[in-house]
């Protein structure tokens, strides 16, 4: 039964409440496991029956004392380390006592202040990971893949190690590049969720006992107040130089940053790994646009949000608007920061004379492309601001207002499935075509995962779904395909768990395109009926077998006269069979359906093969030199 | 300068007015002429230029008598034969004293009639067509082309033309299943738009005299009387048995009445033609959603509206909803009379003892695959009502109220480009993956052509329209493609100038598929600068040069193993350039912006050569045996 624990509290409740005669309701209880279950499989049936009978076994009543007898306190909701707004505002509304507060409590013109989930330390997981610092190779795929961001990486100088707690754990960086620089792989205790992917991805074996690898999980309580202090240890470390580091290789690029702690999303959310790698790459100067669904629940779920800033206060701007509107309002932001962009650059233009030709003229051609001349341009704005201060003729003051908007901004329209192939489609499309500098991310479950699992047009032939109760009839939309067809469009299939280096690619290429970009980021989801565990091992049987497709396509490369499309899916090895297999959002229909089932199977598996073939005469085709 | 005259108008209002100086005024037209026609060319500046001087020259003073000498009546708005509904209510509102009718005399429902712009006689043709029967070979295609549905055919016994007109022409049927019928090709000399199509199309060349055909441009006024009389006769004669017309050669079909008379659409609209083979191929048991745009003006414009009954009452039912929302429209309409289908049948399996068992199973197992079948079906139905006469049971007065919905309906969702690609495109994708039997006909004009000539995701690459004052860009959006990748979409491109029986054949077999389909239909228009009358030539040069693709994509040819797509379309034989520079819409950039006209055509050819090469290799792959 693992974590769930419905039946056992029903039976509980039942013979405890005796609101209907003992036996007639286990016998209810019993029935009703049949009707829910039986279309999973008789061994989930099992497992509930079993439970319904351990649990008679093992009742047994509490004997509530009549007076107090602890000797713990309740701690504050929130840590009383915590900014003012944050504790005496937010906190209170986590306890569930905002109708406390009074109106004038909150921010008049509604804005929220980012980084506030941290404050929540749910000290959810019952067992955390624990780094082997002597065999971890320092690959950075258990930081890459954690959805919670709660494993994170730092090289620093062995001179930051003076104060550290005893148990604060260190050792060589093994990259060459950080030679003599120390590394930690530091865990958050109070915010992990124990999902375990982290440990499943590890690639390394102890050779001394197979069963460990270079993280493991470990009972959390003991850990709990060591881990407090070293993960506070670690958070004051300094951060490496972003333009000091090669985004382009795991290993280094994880040291990034993440400015996206600590989600409410599920234990094991496939999505949410690729939003924190967004987050470390351009979350700094990064403007999102979030669709409903998920990622607008975890993503600004009041109080708190996961959307953090670093040390200099930079961080995600982050709004939601409509589920039907999100492409349109990102374009919006766009179109609002492009024009904001022109004017600080005609007022620098204008004011020269006093900023200095040489500076004004670097001001407004830089240009950043990479996080060395980002920095190289925030210095110059830093430099402007110092130079316009006094200076109160009108075009000064209103260039100090907008000189920000001299460092380029990074858009991300993000949403689901049923936002970008459903609801919000329409204005997706138009985006697209717009040709505009955006950054599309569709976290696509396949399925509705926040409003309860009905089936969208991303849902897979034989998918188990709200309106597809007898399984999905059709064939996947292919939104990428569709987007292609504009040839100016980036697109990106990417899977994390199935190449990770090759995500990481995607995301970077996607930004840098100055266009229109659109990432379709595979996200396994506890809608598809699997062990969140092992989510990531499924996104590679998904690429293996051609069920998903990981490829790139680049107008940049069209215009060199290269085929823009690089199918970087290998001719599959196995059957879509052996996915479907994994997942009970399939498997349930052989039990309820077998024939129909074994029908849409075999229509899946040609799906795959013709949809492989298609994308591989793509990627083959001549392409001439466009005429630039 | 053709039909147009705000120049010489304008001229003349200055010239008279005098509110400014003479010279001035017509130095400020003279600029506004350059400012406004110089990129489209030199050569229309001069036109218009010329046409001033002209103005100056011919203007004279029109002395206006103080009393009335006129003998000729005005005669009513609509004729007085018109039902009373249409002369009273709606002839006044025609005549525009609509303020002048109380809300009584309107519809509490809001419906109206159909059938009712037949009684505008707008009479606007300087010249119409004549049929010369002695060399006509009757194939159909000046009817099929038509409009405005004003050429007109019909077969009929010999002894029907008792009583005919003296002018009346009638010839023997050619067609050998007619064989000693009569045939008369009509016109309706007072609905004629004289446009001038159908002379263009005519394959005949009258061997006596090389300028003419078998049908020819003559002046109205002295063919208004007779014709008038003729045509009244002409309608009188009996309508041939639907069942009866082999509705896949055009030279049969075309008798089939057309319920779509007569549009005020431009003279030489591309878009009606389709509407019209529409409304004879299905019309008598259509509903129809209707997009916002041109075809929602021209088809319910009140007070009236071209879409007509037959002499059985039985045509279009029609409304327009909104912009963004007419496949939702048209997608309720299929599912609301799916279930009321359903309850019918229902309640006819539960009367069936009262209505009879053959009957009653004959009634729900009725395939109605054909005009006979559909046919057949009528007249069970009028059996199964004459039954249920005087049957006061619930259920038969239930039944009595559903009953027409045992006869197969139609259902199609009509728009333009505006809808299809952009403002609706979001509902319209949605609607194609549900599966549902719906026909949606999309008549793409390139352009938002009602709005004022907007581009759309439609407009192909380098036309110039408002919002791509430069030229579009980006390449037509592939709305085909996009559908097809769905692969239980029946999708169609058609151009009826390029191949009339391929258009033909492409609405058969979309409303004879299960489920939806979308035909994609080229229509030229007034937006890209052309010369209306060739605008059918027009189209067969976009086919030629690949800028436009014939195909054809049937689900159920997969289903057969067979690669459910034909491309109808030949290896292009004429470069995009030929027809580019048929129409002012390209031509235009090629005069504002040289260099960049030149770029882009040449990306245009690209695009045309890329896009042919991708389907060829779509059509020729290997597709196997779908499991059924």
């Amino acid at each position: 039964m693992g974590s769930r624990m419905n039946t056992i509290l029903q039976v509980c409740f039942f013979a405890i409440s005796k609101i209907l005669p003992g036996e007639e309701a286990i016998e209810a209880i019993r029935k009703s496991i049949r009707d829910t279950y039986g279309r999973k499989g008789e061994d989930i049936v099992q497992k509930n029956m079993q439970a319904v009978d351990e649990t008679l076994a093992h009742l047994f009543e509490v004997k509530v004392p009549t007076e107090l007898s602890s000797t713990i306190a309740m701690p504050p909701p929130f840590s009383l380390d915590a900014p003012a707004f944050e504790r005496d505002v937010l906190g209170v509304m986590y306890a569930g006592r905002g109708d406390e507060l009074p109106v004038s409590a909150f921010p008049i013109d509604g804005t929220f202040p980012t980084g506030t989930a941290k404050w929540e330390k749910r000290n959810l997981a019952l067992e955390i990971p624990a780094w082997d610092e002597k065999i971890c190779i320092q690959c950075g795929k258990c930081a890459m893949v954690c959805p919670h961001a709660v494993i994170r990486m730092k090289v620093y100088d062995s001179k930051e190690l003076v104060g550290a707690p005893a148990t604060f754990k260190s050792t060589e960086s093994r990259d060459k590049e950080w030679k003599g620089l120390k590394y930690t792989l530091q865990v958050a205790p109070e915010d992990c969720t124990g999902c375990g992917i982290c440990v499943e991805i590890c690639p390394v074996k102890n050779k001394s006992e197979a069963r460990l690898k270079a993280i493991n999980m470990v009972p959390q309580p003991p850990l709990r107040m060591p881990e407090r202090e070293n993960w506070d240890f670690f958070l004051k470390l300094p951060e490496h130089y972003r333009r000091d580091i090669k985004v382009n290789t795991i290993r280094q690029q994880q040291i990034q940053e993440p400015l996206f702690e600590f989600s409410g999303a599920c234990a094991g959310c496939g999505e949410t790994p690729y939003l924190k790698l967004m987050s470390q790459l351009f979350g700094d100067r990064s403007v999102i646009a979030n669709a409903t669904g998920c990622s607008s629940i975890y993503g600004g779920n009041l109080p708190t949000t996961p959307w953090s800033k670093n040390a200099e206060g930079r961080g995600p701007a982050w709004s939601n608007s409509l589920f039907e509107d999100n492409a349109e309002f990102g374009l919006g932001f766009r179109l609002s920061i492009d024009k904001q962009t022109e004017f600080a650059q005609e007022l620098v233009k204008r004011l020269s004379a006093a900023i200095g030709e040489e500076l004004a003229t670097a001001l407004v051609t830089a240009s950043q492309k990479d996080e060395a001349e980002i920095y190289e341009q925030r210095q110059r704005v830093d430099l402007l601001k110092e130079k316009l201060q006094g200076n109160n003729s009108p075009d000064a003051r209103q260039l100090l207002s907008v000189a920000d908007y001299l460092v380029k901004k990074s858009v991300w329209i993000v949403g689901g499935d049923g936002w970008a192939y459903d609801i919000g489609y329409g204005g997706l499309d138009h985006v697209l075509a717009s040709g505009r500098n955006v950054n599309v991310l569709v976290l696509d479950t396949e399925v509705y995962s926040n409003t309860g699992g009905q089936a969208s047009k991303s849902t897979p032939r034989g998918a188990v779904a709200k309106f597809a109760a007898g399984g999905k009839p059709g064939c996947k939309k292919d939104l990428g395909l569709m987007a292609m067809s504009y040839g100016n469009v980036y697109v990106a299939s990417v899977a994390m768990g199935a190449k990770d280096e090759h995500t990481l690619k995607a995301f970077l290429e996607a930004e840098a395109y100055n266009g229109p970009s659109l990432i379709i980021a595979y996200s396994h989801c506890i809608a598809h009926g699997i062990n969140m565990t092992t989510g990531m091992s499924d996104q590679k049987v998904a690429v293996e077998s051609g069920q998903w497709l990981l490829y790139r396509y680049h107008p940049e490369r069209a215009e060199q006269g290269e085929n823009p499309l690089i199918l970087d899916s290998r001719t599959p090895t196995r059957k879509v069979k052996d996915f479907m297999e994994m997942e009970t959002r399939f498997k349930m229909l052989t039990k309820s359906s077998p024939e129909h089932a074994q029908q849409l199977w075999r229509e899946a598996q040609q799906d795959a093969e013709s949809r492989f073939r298609l994308y591989e005469y793509l990627a083959q085709r001549k392409t001439e030199k466009a005429p630039v």
